[in-house]
C-alpha cells in the first residue's frame, strides 16, 4: 500500500537537516546574545487555555488562532505567540523573584493566518523581555539585545533599521487634536499605513473616517516629525515626549543611533503597549516588520494582580531568515566529520569501534560504514562526506600497535600509535 | 482586574529557568552523543493530518491523542511521537538522499494520556534513526547511541540496563507453539507483563486466554530464557534467532556488554516493528522504560512506495529527567555572570556600555544595574548574582584611561587600562 495523498498540512514546515540547519544557526545567534546581557531562559506549554487569549485581546482574536476543544471539554489554543504565558507563569512566582527579572525564550508558535511570503502558520519568534523595570534603560537594553543579535548574524546598520515611538506620545497628541475616541482607532490605522502609501492616500483615508482640515493638518505635521528635534517641540503635558527623549538621548550614550529613528508611524497593532513602541525593518522596507516590541505596564497586573512594569519584543524566525538568506548570510550546511574509520577486514572491528567511542567522548564526529567494502570505497565514502581525517585500521599496523591517518585536506598519511587513540 | 482562575492547563509544562535548565542540561547530551555518530538534526511541525496517524495505526489512536477540525475544515492533530513525521518527509526526498542516512531529532510531543509519574500530556523525546541499512551494524549503532547520550549524563552500569530481544524471535517462537493468531495478541499483552508479575500470575493469565499445559510450558520455556547461549538453542528456523545472536556478538565486540541483556519480555507495543526491539530502564526497574526503539523495515514503504530499511528510537525526557534528579545528577542551575559593571555617577554611563557591548561581542555575560545606586549597592547586587568579575567606573579613574577590576572569588582589587577593554 502507497500513501498517494500528500500528508503535509497547509503553512506547517519540514525542517529537513539544512532547513534545521539555517533555524539553529539563527537560534544560537539569538541564544548566545541574550546570555551576554543575562537574560535566562525559560519556554512554556504551546497548549493554552483559550481564555488566556481572549481575556485580554477580546473574542475577535479566535479566528487567528488554531482552537479546540479537549477529550476533557476544555476550550483550548495553540500558543499564536509568548507574552500572555510569560505573564500567566509571572503572576505564579512574581513574589519569590528579584526584580528586575530578564527572561528570554525562542517558542515555536502557531497562527491560523494565509500562509504567504514572510508569514507561515508555524513559526519561532525571539522573545525577550524586562519584568520590573520601569526606566527607559530597559527599553533600551532589549533594542540593544535585538540590535545586537542582527548584527551578530552579520547584517549592519545599512540591512536595518529600528523605528521607535512611544504610545503615549501619539495618543496624547492625536487626542490634543480633538479627534473624538470613536476615530482615534481607525486614525491608529491610518498612521500605521502611512509610511507605506503616499501622502495623498493619506489625506484621503482621513477624509474618509471624517476629520476636519484643521485635525489633518495636524496629523500631517505629526507624520512630518523626523527626530528628537522634532519631539522637542511637543508640549510638555504629553507625558510620551519626556519618554522618547530619554530613550534617544540613552540610544546616543550607547553608541547606537546609527540603528535607531523616531518614527512616528509605529504605533503597534496589540493594546496592550504603554509607552514606547519599536519596529525593527528591513532598510529596504519590501519586507514586513522583523522585529516588534514595546513596554506593556498593565498586562501583568491582570494576571498578578499587582504592578509590574514591563518591556520586551519578539523577532520572528521566518522574515528574518528570509532577508539573511536574500543576502546570502547563512553558512551553507556541511555534516561536520572529523574521523571516519576504515578497517580492512572485520577482524579490525572490534579495535576501531574502540577507537571511535574514544574520539566521541571527546567531542569528535566520528563514521565508518556499517558493512565491509573494499578500503578504496571507504575511501570514497569519506572523501563524499568531506571527513576531516581518516584512520585507516590494517591487521598489519594494528598488530603492531599502529594506524595510518589521512589528512583529506592535505593528503598527508602518517602511521602513528594507536595508544594515541585509546 | 485580577484573573481568579488558574489558566495552567493539565498535563502541561511551565519551563521556569531552573526546570529549562535541566531540559537544555538533557537536551545537550543528547545533541552532543548524536551528532558524535554523525547523525543530522531535523525537525517536523507539532500539527499533523489525524490520517498520518490512523493510516497505520488505525482509529484507536485518536483516543490518545489530541485532536481536531481547523477552520478549513482539515482533521488534524498534535504529534504524540515523530516517526510517522519522519516516514513522511523521508518519503518526499529519499530518491535524491544517499543511504544509509542518519538522522536525529528532539521534538516536543503532545498526548492526550491521564498525566502521572513519569507520563505528561507534553514531552520532548530523542529520536536517533538510521534509515535504508538492513544490518545489524546499524542495531548496534543507534544501541550505542542511547547508551552513550546516558553515559555523557553521568548514568553508568549500575544505573540503567538496556533490555533487547527481536520481534521476528519471539512472534515465530510463540507461533510454534500453536497457539492461534487471535490469541498471540493478548499472549504479547502476557510476555510483556511477564517481567512486573510473578510466574504464578502470568501462568493465571495464560489459563485466562485458554492455552493448553503443553501452550503454558512452551511459554514458560521462552520466558527462562536470559541470554545468547539459550537463544542459540532455538531452533535455526526462526529467522530472529541469527539476527539476535548476530546483534549480542556486536554488542560485545563494540564492548556493551556490560549495559545489554537479553530480555524474552520486551516486545514493544507498536505494530511498525519488524526486527530487533529493545527498551531501556533504570536497573531499580520501579520506573517505565525510559527509552523505547527498534527495527521497523516496512513503515517507510507504505509512505514512499519503495523499500526502505529502518532502525532507531524515542528516549523522553520525562522518565530520563525524574531518575537524573533522583540520583542528583543534574547541575545546580546558576545564573552566569561574567563581569558586572559598577558606575559611581551617571557620567560613566557612555563607557560602561561601550565596554559592556564590546566584552558581549566577546562572549561574555555582563550586566550591570539600570538605575544608579550607591557603589555599596551595586557591589552586593554583583555578590547576589555570582558575579565573577566586578569592574568599577569611576570618574577619577576614567580620566585617566583605568578602571578597577575586583575578583569576586579572591576579592584582589586590580588597577587597568581601559584599552584592554575597548
Amino acid at each position: 500500500m502507497v500513501m498517494k495523498f500528500d500528508f503535509s498540512v497547509r503553512g506547517m514546515r519540514d525542517y529537513y537537516p539544512e532547513v534545521y540547519h539555517r533555524l539553529s544557526y539563527i537560534f544560537s545567534a539569538w541564544r548566545r546574545t541574550a546570555l551576554s546581557y543575562g537574560f535566562e531562559e525559560f519556554d512554556g506549554p504551546v497548549i493554552e487555555t483559550l481564555e488566556l487569549y481572549t481575556v485580554k485581546s477580546g473574542e475577535e482574536i479566535v479566528s487567528q488562532l488554531y482552537n479546540f476543544t479537549d477529550k476533557g471539554g476544555r476550550e483550548l489554543a495553540l500558543r499564536p505567540e509568548l507574552t500572555p504565558t510569560l505573564a500567566r507563569m509571572v503572576a505564579k512566582i512574581h513574589n519569590q523573584v528579584p526584580k528586575p527579572m530578564k527572561w528570554f525564550s525562542i517558542p515555536r508558535c502557531m497562527r491560523y493566518e494565509k500562509p504567504q511570503k514572510g508569514r507561515l502558520r508555524e513559526f519561532y519568534q525571539f522573545n525577550v523581555d524586562v519584568l520590573g523595570e520601569k526606566s527607559e534603560m530597559a527599553d533600551l537594553e532589549v533594542i540593544s539585545v535585538a540590535i545586537d543579535s542582527l548584527l551578530l548574524l552579520g547584517l549592519g546598520k545599512n540591512d536595518f533599521v529600528v523605528k521607535i515611538n512611544n504610545r503615549n506620545f501619539v495618543s496624547e497628541y492625536l487626542a490634543g487634536t480633538g479627534i473624538d475616541e470613536q476615530r482615534t482607532q481607525a486614525l491608529y490605522k491610518i498612521v500605521d499605513n502611512a509610511r507605506k502609501v503616499t501622502e495623498a492616500a493619506t489625506r484621503e483615508k482621513m477624509n474618509e473616517i471624517g476629520l476636519s482640515e484643521e485635525q489633518r493638518n495636524a496629523v500631517e505635521r505629526y507624520l512630518a516629525m523626523n527626530g528628537p528635534e522634532d519631539i522637542e517641540k511637543v508640549t510638555e503635558n504629553n507625558s510620551g515626549r519626556g519618554s522618547l527623549l530619554t530613550l534617544f538621548s540613552l540610544v546616543r550614550t550607547a553608541g547606537m543611533q546609527m540603528y535607531c529613528e523616531f518614527d512616528p508611524t509605529i504605533v503597534r497593532g496589540l493594546d496592550y503597549y504603554t509607552g514606547t513602541v519599536f519596529e525593527i525593518f528591513d532598510r529596504s522596507e519590501k519586507m514586513r516588520a522583523m522585529c516588534g516590541g514595546g513596554r506593556y505596564n498593565n498586562l501583568l497586573k491582570a494576571f498578578s494582580g499587582v504592578e509590574i512594569p514591563a518591556c520586551g519584543f519578539g523577532m520572528g524566525d521566518v522574515v528574518l531568515g528570509e532577508i539573511l538568506a536574500e543576502k546570502g548570510m547563512i553558512p551553507e550546511y556541511t555534516k561536520n566529520v572529523d574521523y571516519f574509520l576504515v578497517r580492512v577486514t572485520d577482524r579490525e572491528l572490534e579495535i576501531m569501534l574502540r577507537v571511535a567511542r574514544m574520539l566521541r567522548s571527546r567531542g569528535m564526529a566520528v563514521e565508518h560504514v556499517y558493512n565491509l567494502m573494499p578500503v578504496k570505497k571507504q575511501m570514497s565514502r569519506a572523501a563524499k562526506i568531506s571527513a576531516k581525517k581518516v584512520l585507516i585500521f590494517g591487521a598489519d599496523e594494528i598488530s603492531n600497535g599502529m594506524l595510518v591517518q589521512k589528512d583529506m585536506e592535505t593528503g598527508t598519511e602518517t602511521r602513528m600509535s594507536i595508544d594515541l587513540f585509546v
